[in-house]
């Protein structure tokens, strides 16, 4: 699939039909991840396999109690709406897979000496590469990002330097949608590009794009 | 190009040569970082282009006094080893590009009542777009990570809710290179997939890759 092509089609997913993801797919997924660019080279991830149904129970019980407040922060019919969305797939998707960033590894890492927070920034980049190798494999991926992240370290028994990243659900998807989920139910407009890039400075002169 | 060329190619660049990036390669590249997936359909972050040259200069002598303490962190060989490196590409870069996190946009937003950092991650996730786009068109980009945030924010004039996340050098590489810079230096190895991969807990059986 060429790049392009991966960036445009929908990637995200909730629908997962019951099909395992082979582990030659799996691996050129989770490859493709590693290979990401990381500042100092310091590669701070690591990609836990989730197939055990507890973990999935435990963590969709997590889900509901959190989303519950989430909900609770809108009112009316936009909160029937946030109802109506169908925003996570743990049980269903035949894969979970927690991305976590550690934050100790390597010791010292050039480049990471006033902006600390390069080993998360490094670990979303090797997400984002995920996404986009799942996609060309036919995968889906939800991120699953209504969740308590120290809850979620006790149940994956991270080390106290190691925190969870991504919380994402992989499978084959019932489809690929052609516009995102919160476009299509009307909860929120894509911002025309224009709007979001600017000259020399935030607030700046508007680029002839 | 392909996606898996894209991921697997030689991305990170800090020698460019002196030609600019044509507005429609940059609208392409811009226009795939803004499709990218974020929390909520947040589409927290904005692109700041940056050619004038005072602004450059104003960066790179941040980055300067802000490397001389990294490099400080280091002794001996390895201090000689890192002052040996070139680790941006700022003035000779035809462009330079801060993506920001506006941490306040569209107000509530739905699944981020917990990880209050989804806006980060995903702006995060539109970079690595941006990073694979500018590739599959041929286009180097080096992150420059040595920065002080305070200080580049008052620079680009960023409103109080807008954080810098990627202080980025674009343009035309003298050439793309088959290893990773560190790694060609011998300054840090590739860690083997196997070990950054666990079965259900971090720690855990390592799969079957």
């Amino acid at each position: 699939m060429k790049l392009y092509e991966a960036i445009y089609s929908r990637r995200d997913v909730r629908r997962f039909r019951q099909e395992p993801v082979a582990d030659d797919v799996l691996y050129r997924i989770l490859d493709a991840a590693h290979h990401t660019g990381s500042v100092g080279f310091m590669q701070p991830w690591n990609f836990i396999l989730i197939r055990e149904e507890n973990t999935k129970l435990r963590v969709k019980a997590m889900f509901d109690r959190e989303n519950a407040r989430g909900a609770g922060q809108f009112t009316g019919e936009r909160q029937e709406l946030y109802k109506s969305l169908k925003i996570e797939g743990i049980l269903e998707a035949p894969l979970n897979l927690c991305v976590t960033c550690d934050r100790g590894r390597g010791g010292k890492v050039l480049g990471r000496n006033t902006i600390l927070d390069t080993d998360i920034f490094s670990t979303c980049l090797a997400v984002q590469n995920l996404w986009l190798a799942a996609r060309a494999e036919g995968v889906g991926v939800g991120w699953v990002s209504i969740l308590d992240n120290a809850e979620l370290s006790g149940l994956l028994e991270l080390p106290a330097t190691v925190v969870p990243v991504a919380y994402l659900c992989i499978g084959y998807p019932e489809e690929f949608s052609d516009t995102p989920m919160l476009e299509a139910a009307g909860w929120r407009d894509r911002i025309p590009l224009e709007e979001v890039v600017f000259m020399e400075r935030f607030g700046g002169r508007k680029p002839d794009l």
